[in-house]
């Protein structure tokens, strides 16, 4: 079975062909919120042919074709990707009439966690959930080695679970949503509080105006011994594992892989934040396995995941 | 295929038979914590006995027997039952050796949920949640026609997963559980607050004094017109949308079923409750359908389901 994977995004689609359980080279074509579904859909369809070229595989030994969507997804369809102002586009079917290949289309954090939980960090566990920090919290789940989407396609929005009602503001329209207090943006948010407040903290080492500021600069004046940092780093990581812990009790995988730039931090992160979850836990890691771990893939995880996900549905 | 299911509480015990899909006359027996586990089991396969004798079934025709616990079940023990201080407690195997005959365990929100999508609510649905207002907040979840537990049955606790944190504290050990805000004896407790602070709210006709209140009150005086009760009912509703909206958001079942006596309230809790819930959903019930209903089954949902769980298990 040799399986294309299509990771679209806002500003570049990503793919390769996934043989033998590794990805050949990758092609990369520019995406862009003007053109239309089809203009798109033509744009993939070259990128998958570009992708088996560079891999050294003829498109005819292609077996099926995979795509990593943002947006909620049912069936082949884009019901709607807000960003690209995206409704009802029949995406499957678009590609595969151009491609004469199968086509299936799945959401890009659920390609992440399944391409995390076949072929990166999660493979030991047979239900695991990734939940990726970055500009949001996003979040996929494989349970008995197969992706969970809900009913439709329209769950595992764990960004967009409470965990402070009536709190901030959410895009979402809810107020205290798990995202606004777990997010890099929300680290960002905490750490140029932070320096407001304590000039002479040593984060102003690190960033010098608040601008500077990113996902990486409390972790670092952290490490220095700055108390702001430490602080700064502790009320985030405690929010963190709230939202990660309320996943937990619920749903109760084997393993959360945690995923994003903030994944880079390894044990600074994953340490604190390991007791915080399990002290939070219904029972805890002691009485019923439970493991914290970095994700591996990097921005990898949604090709691999749209490849296995295609090479899933067509067998 | 005819089983006994078993729903074992703190105070007793009731088993029915299951066949043709409908409940034969129950049995009943009182448990205590002063028995060991052996004496309990003793009682429970007199119990089964006795149900199949009211079901007018000959105990060989039995085709194996299901219970529903509380606590921790995992493969068929009792991991922990703090009440009866019960901790691995091979609760399958000590009734299948009295018995002679495959016996099951599950904990008894599982069953309840189990019992209600194949008997009761949920009979619609391949996916659906029960949620139980009671003391606590309980649920269950069964998804593709199977019951969910999470890895070794350490799931599903949507009670302490937090809407609040750093709020109320929880006997779990954390605080601001979705339990504390949302069971009956929080409505109960917001009741009696607003008796507190307003003297000439006609709560006061309903209970005569705050020891008087249960779950009913604060519907009993709305529906009069109380002002006070409808603001305690819709700030109890706003947070109990808020949880279960978490749940929805993250696992998006096709229903959610309310079980507990605040279920009789019928309209009066559902319809309120049905519009805020679907304010907090990230795909909201018009783009994905999702419905909220009353549980049907009352007090034999867990008898229903642990001997469905039974049949399931031997088939």
């Amino acid at each position: 079975m040799i399986t294309i994977g299509i990771d679209l995004g806002g500003m570049s689609a990503k793919a390769a062909c996934l043989a033998a359980g590794a990805l050949t080279e990758k092609a990369r074509v520019v995406t862009s919120k003007e053109k239309t579904p089809e203009e798109t859909a033509k744009d993939l369809a070259a990128l998958a042919r570009e992708a088996a070229a560079r891999g050294g595989i003829a498109f005819d030994e292609i077996d099926a074709v995979g795509v990593g969507s943002p947006g909620v997804i049912d069936g082949g369809v884009v019901v709607q990707w807000s960003n690209f102002g995206w409704k009802d586009v029949k995406l499957a079917a678009l590609l595969s009439e151009i491609l004469k290949k199968p086509t299936f289309v799945l959401n890009d954090a659920n390609a992440a966690a399944l391409g995390e939980a076949k072929y990166g960090a999660g493979v030991k566990y047979d239900d695991c959930a990734l939940v990726t920090i970055g500009t949001g919290v996003g979040s996929g789940i494989v349970l008995g080695g197969k992706l969970f989407t809900g009913y439709r396609g329209a769950g595992t929005e764990l960004g967009h679970t409470v965990i402070r009602a009536g709190g901030l503001p959410c895009p979402c329209g809810r107020r205290g949503c798990f995202e606004q207090y777990a997010s890099a943006t929300a680290l960002i948010r905490r750490t140029r509080e932070s320096m407001e407040q304590d000039r002479a903290s040593r984060l102003w080492e690190i960033a010098k105006t608040t601008n500077d500021v990113d996902g990486t600069t409390a972790f670092r004046a952290a490490s220095m011994g700055d108390a702001a940092a430490r602080e700064t780093l502790d009320g985030y990581l405690e929010d963190l594992a709230e939202g990660i812990a309320d996943l937990v009790n619920l749903m109760r995988p084997q393993a959360v892989i945690l995923g994003g730039g903030i994944s880079a931090e390894g044990e600074a992160l994953l340490d604190p934040l390991r007791k915080k979850v399990n002290e939070k836990l219904y029972i805890p890691a002691e009485r019923v396995p439970f493991q914290i771990v970095a994700a591996t893939l990097g921005n990898d995880a949604g090709i691999y995941g749209a490849a296995h996900y295609a090479s899933e549905c067509v067998k």
